[in-house]
């Protein structure tokens, strides 16, 4: 006898405090979590061992790794010859859309996890994508996510035959405090995750750069100590 | 002395008849091609040898060739073990969205293409989704391709600080009749383009395939010879 079944849903997890947060309110939610990380060229490669550690830690039904060429395009300091910013004061973050904007990236993230939903019949995807605190990326909007779905189900058979598909965005409207919290909250263990962009060799944050002044501010304000590693405090 | 910028496009190039014609319409209108292929698995793979003959013979400015992993999903007779149909009724075709559908490829294909216009500084993609003779895929529909610019233009620096993209579909409303009737005006080689699901080794089309049934009578209509090699007739 089986009980009823378990709805699945695609979480991208990243291996960053954000997108384990999310992954981990997904389960609680009461999704069968399918995690989707990608290696596109990243400088910060490290991230994809976080993933693993935090899917593996969070007990994922299942975790795959697609390899994307986003490379061949160029663009971005995240994944060609640039250098990544460090030091830019906290309060200017998201001023503007900063050098490690990758052309299109949640876009090409949301369409596979789009491609995989169908194929698993789930009709939830789950992004971590922030607004408050968000660096000034334009695909992390909830303008740009809410058009997302919107072409989502009228391209694919599950929108035009089916129920529809939703994209969640659990933390879009949260600050970085409140992400540190709601974690801590669900029981993510942040010493898994990884948000450098330009981390050492061993993993190791460099304490400098956009994306951990942000999430440094987040542990701060939160009154938590941020577990992570960082090579330069 | 230099003239004014020739504006540059993306053009989604599978090596078939309508994205074959499709590349010639952007290079009439004036904008300098750059065409994107994909491998991803797919059964036909002879297709990328005639998108790189097509793209050749139409003296695109460049022709990237993409590695994608949508067999890590499975799901479609296209890129997983399913058996392609043959022999359907050609007016039965698109009647339903048929199992050749492979999810969200259009979304995924047009997220590559949006992130490579954006590096390149173009504002022009061109796909040859067409909706008369579309053999029932969602992601062919204007409403689908209507909804994918307007997400691109929220999700991107080029949407959000420049002067937004465009999504060109010159064969939306062309019965096959009379996409042969534009390339052959055109100059295209249809001998160099390839377009059935299930081609032999050295290419030959199938001729029974719900794509080859199509064309065909496309070609029929047109009153023209298909020059395409065929094993079954």
């Amino acid at each position: 006898m089986s009980g009823p079944a378990v709805p699945k849903a695609v979480v991208l997890l990243s291996g960053g405090m954000d997108s384990s947060t999310t992954a981990a309110i997904a389960g609680r939610q009461g999704f069968e979590v399918h995690a989707l990380s990608f290696r596109y060229g990243q400088r910060h490669a490290v991230e994809l061992e976080a993933a693993r550690r935090v899917a593996a830690a969070l007990g994922v039904a299942q975790h795959v790794v697609l390899d994307i060429d986003l490379r061949a395009f160029g663009g971005s300091a995240l994944t060609g010859d640039l250098v990544v910013p460090k030091d830019t004061p906290v309060e200017r973050i998201g001023a503007e859309i900063p050098v490690t904007y990758v052309p299109a990236r949640n876009t090409i993230f949301l369409s596979f996890a789009l491609a995989w939903a169908e194929v698993l019949g789930a009709r939830d995807i789950f992004i971590g994508a922030n607004a408050l605190d968000y660096s000034g990326y334009p695909d992390c909007r909830p303008e740009f996510i809410a058009a997302f779905e919107r072409m989502a189900n009228l391209g694919t058979r599950a929108g035009v035959e089916g129920a529809g598909v939703r994209v969640h965005t659990p933390l879009i409207a949260l600050s970085k405090r409140e992400i540190v919290l709601k974690g801590t909250e669900l029981g993510v263990d942040f010493a898994l995750t990884s948000t450098c962009y330009d981390p050492a060799p061993d993993g190791a944050a460099c304490g400098r750069c956009e994306a951990c002044s942000l999430r440094l501010r987040g542990f701060r304000e939160a009154g938590v100590e941020d577990p992570a590693n960082y090579r330069t405090r």
